[in-house]
């Protein structure tokens, strides 16, 4: 099968990571394009981003639906719009941090998630009601660690995590820790031996999620909340992207 | 008090529209001020619309802010970019969905939401879980009628919006209603007139919801969910959106 | 317009302080008239107390709707009484803990309640999951500052109820803190200056609240919960509150 | 042991039946006393009659507690004033809403409320949200007859209640039906037969759950939510009724 | 009245205690049996543990059925087997922690649970969740202590349980203690002298529970999730077990 | 990898029907070994059958994981024994039904559950609400076929459950199925053709899914709910299965 990994945001150098810790756990049968928006934010921390990152995303969509992909992985931890490239895909879709909460709770009676900026916790905490996985996460933590200092030499942003999940084991109870970040893709199998417990990456996940998916032959309802676009006029800048009646 | 109300969809009749019906309820000393993107969708019909009509929308917020205003009214049922517009701004932002539900619970122990399309329907439903109105809110219940069919005339939206107001009344024990789409804004008074009960449109409510918060001098928090976005590059078309540094 | 603002215990000076509160923020063209119940407690902290303010509460109510006041405001934060006066007047009622949540829930994405006595704090609690806000107030904290202590020279409440704001912030992750207690009216834009969140008091959030409802002609439902009194005789002292046939 | 069971309404009639109900259930060691206030409705029927019932209730309490009773039961399903009889009392406080609900989960994985009037669903769902029964909790459905209507020769009352019964098994799923009205004490048995379900009325379940608390030598917490009152003034009428210091 | 305790563990001494712990409480003319099945763990701690104590403990169930006994008393604070007793039973069936959590919810406004071991405490909050009282309970607090070292002489097993129930008060606000283990039953009295607030065993609770239901005539709904197996063959050893046509 | 797929019935011709159903979704490099308990019952309806079902259960579980198996599934939609298995194992475990909508979840804005028996109705929305599932399940449906009659030949089992399927889409909403019992495992592509939505079988998903966990590397935390059973003598019939010291 093949499968399209977007990283929505333009930091090409997190786009190889990430199609690097997809492919690295992909099935032998499963081939992996990774690619990024050409338009919009080079990371994305918070819901001012988010929109700026999601019209290149959804371009990116279309065109792997052209190409005629198996399926669709959203590579941010916020799931960033997810939604839209469900209604717009025929193809299946997963997010990140869906993938890695679902895997979770069938690993662990509960989780924590550790991210990288406090001002994502909330929209964090939001995604888990979404997902009806408000009682099974235990607490969102920030490592207060930018995106793009993951990759960074020196940083500390790797002692900054451990910290961080060491308290969500020890104060909050935590079974399973779940990394909230795109860009720490790399470092679930390190982590996960430090502490004796599932960690798991959002990336790993979501090529396993979808591989399930597409192997069940699984495509994204289109009655209700995913219905196709109606065919109508966009204005501007944006009349590329209109739907067009089918 | 000068308030921006965005219209998010690219229709200036709709913009006019909703923009008499802020004044009609404004304050004395309230001047509104309506437009709409020069980008993006004729109206809004689900997830897919959505995201290209938020970039425009953040646009028309950041030259409010530029101007001065006081606050701003994302005026679509969906709130569309809310959470994006409130990290922007420096004024309160209100969406018109939430501004309806609020004042809905102040005037009834329940109440239905009537919108346009079924399609709309699961989101909807996600707001109220997210305005912790998922128990207030009875239904969210679809006239099937199309947003820009609600100006066309001859019509028969009207009559089927009432029919699904008395089936909210009458088989889901709603005891008021809330009109789900900013295109019904002229509807609320003889709605609520014919049905005897509470009829509020998101448009009127936000005006006056907005007008409450800069009344108090309130403003958006900015520590947390709603911090100011981060200064960082933006590619591609959208550079120019890139948030600088303060 | 005019409003009628209660104060539901009888301690005149209070009654004083909330009224010269609700007229700082009130509108040019809003009067307000303040008064509170000749009979019942001096302060309300608890479940007793609530029970014989609320008589008195109701009787200011009748009053105002026979002056033709335009809405009613219940300035106690256990938004004491409030049912029963939606039951019983035509003007709509506001009580000031929840406007001040609701107002809380559209400018920071969560918050905590700073009251007076740890004995309020259940009562409160449950007030949360009876307007929604269970999820958005991180906390309820309590300052242990008996209410008319607020108003004793050389009380050190004010410290208390600093570091509890303190507490909120920093501990619980609130973005914005409400006051729980119509006797902090006073002290909201000192606290904002402080801590640089919104700081919110209930009697302000009330007035601006009552006035966007009277301004949209929105009145309570009489359909289902706050349906008329049923007209009955009642027995004893209580003869003459007896719902009258209409 | 020595139970009060207070009516909170003035209708003796009622009181005599509630009494006669409590007793028939009674264990052979526990007298009954049976009272209803001098002061107040007829009948309580919505959140106003509910404001005037409770202050006779609670002087029913106090006297109750200097008789030296060893615990009480409230007597109407709305459990109107049991927080504030809590915080007086030291023998243990039950309502028979909340007995007869705790009762009912015992005994069926779900179950459906059936009350008097329309007007009351809003309130007891509040109950049942309260007490944590709302996932338990079915439907809550109106018979609409009157409470007073209950007792009249001819009525069609019991036909009626039937109804909302079948309806309750049939379309809700109810697997057990609490009854939702004091003054449908004596008709348990015969709808339990009837409809070959448990069928459970709220005076005999409070009078066996106060048995069982009483038993126990369990008495309400009196840290917290129900802490003694706090002794202070009481203006006018209600003077008499002011906390002391103990 | 004739009730069975069944301790669904092996060690015949706990059994020994609780049969004590439910006759001192039980009423003058209730007859308590106490037994443990012959085959399974001699103590329960954790999900494995409870599946083999309950084909011995609904084992036991049926010969009480044939004995007549009028209600069931399951001893053990998971609830173990909770369901299939009662589709077993005709008499009703309760379990330990569920009765002493609905009581504790009459006597105070929230409680804290407090247990043996951590791997408990996932297990509780799911019982929590499923009756109703996730919002109530404010912790589920673990003393590490093993069950059968409860009996050791000389355990520091009391202390340890002592500090965890002073921490359950002052940090998390509890106003009332349940005792998670069913070989506490001999504490409760102690400790709520101790502590000053209600402290409540599970076996005595349960005791009085059945009491309440088996005074009042109800008996476990067959309609829906408690309808009696259906007749079929068991294969292999439990054939024995198989449901009978009746 | 090597999947052991448990039956927990004792039905060989369903054990062979659910390994077929397995294997025709299983990846190229995956070995699908399908077994079912020598002891128990012919078939899971309900609680009591549940309970003879897990030790058999388990005793597979305990042959796998001396074989070496990489992973378990339970394919029973009950999730029969399911926190007992991932306390046994080393390897993971995942059960038919929680598989089944945590994938629906991922392709549909909501979902209804069709199984065959109303008794089951009550433990499935019990397990609805255990996996955070309780607002994305529209409806759990009963087509009140027993298990075994979806094998026999000229059963209307098949058309009851296109019935349900349909009543589920229409009048509950629902956007994809989720086909609640094993013996379904061969409708689920018909009936997604027939009616056009996602139809899940829960084997298929299973499979799925522990192929996922196990390609991650992704083991049951043994912190917490799922640490591994304590040594301890087990009584009777049973003493063969107490856990040893590792």
């Amino acid at each position: 099968m093949h499968l399209l990994v977007i990283n929505p945001n333009t930091t090409a150098s997190m786009t190889d990571k990430i199609g690097a810790a997809a492919r690295s756990v992909a099935g032998p049968d499963t081939e992996i394009t990774s690619v990024n928006p050409a338009h919009g934010p080079v990371s994305i921390e918070g819901y001012y981003d988010e929109v700026f990152s999601v019209p290149g995303l959804l371009e990116e969509i279309a065109k792997g639906e052209t190409a005629g992909v198996d399926g669709h992985v959203i590579a941010c931890f916020d799931d960033t719009g997810l939604d839209a490239a469900r209604a717009l895909a025929n193809a299946p879709v997963v997010g990140i941090c869906e993938s890695a909460v679902h895997l979770a709770s069938l690993v662990a009676g509960s989780f924590s998630l550790v991210t990288t900026l406090g001002r994502s916790v909330p929209a964090l905490e939001g995604l888990m009601l979404r997902y009806g996985m408000e009682r099974r996460c235990r607490s969102v933590r920030a490592a207060e660690v930018a995106v793009l200092d993951l990759e960074a030499p020196g940083s500390t942003a790797r002692d900054r995590i451990k910290a961080e999940i060491w308290a969500a084991l020890r104060e909050d109870g935590a079974e399973a820790i779940v990394l909230g970040c795109a860009g720490m893709a790399d470092l679930a199998a390190e982590l996960s031996e430090t502490f004796g417990v599932p960690v798991i990456d959002g990336v790993a996940a979501a090529v396993k999620m979808i591989e399930a998916l597409v192997g069940l032959g699984l495509k994204t309802s289109k009655v209700g909340a995913y219905a196709a676009p109606l065919p109508k006029p966009y204005a501007g800048t944006f009349a590329r992207h209109a739907p067009k009646a089918s």
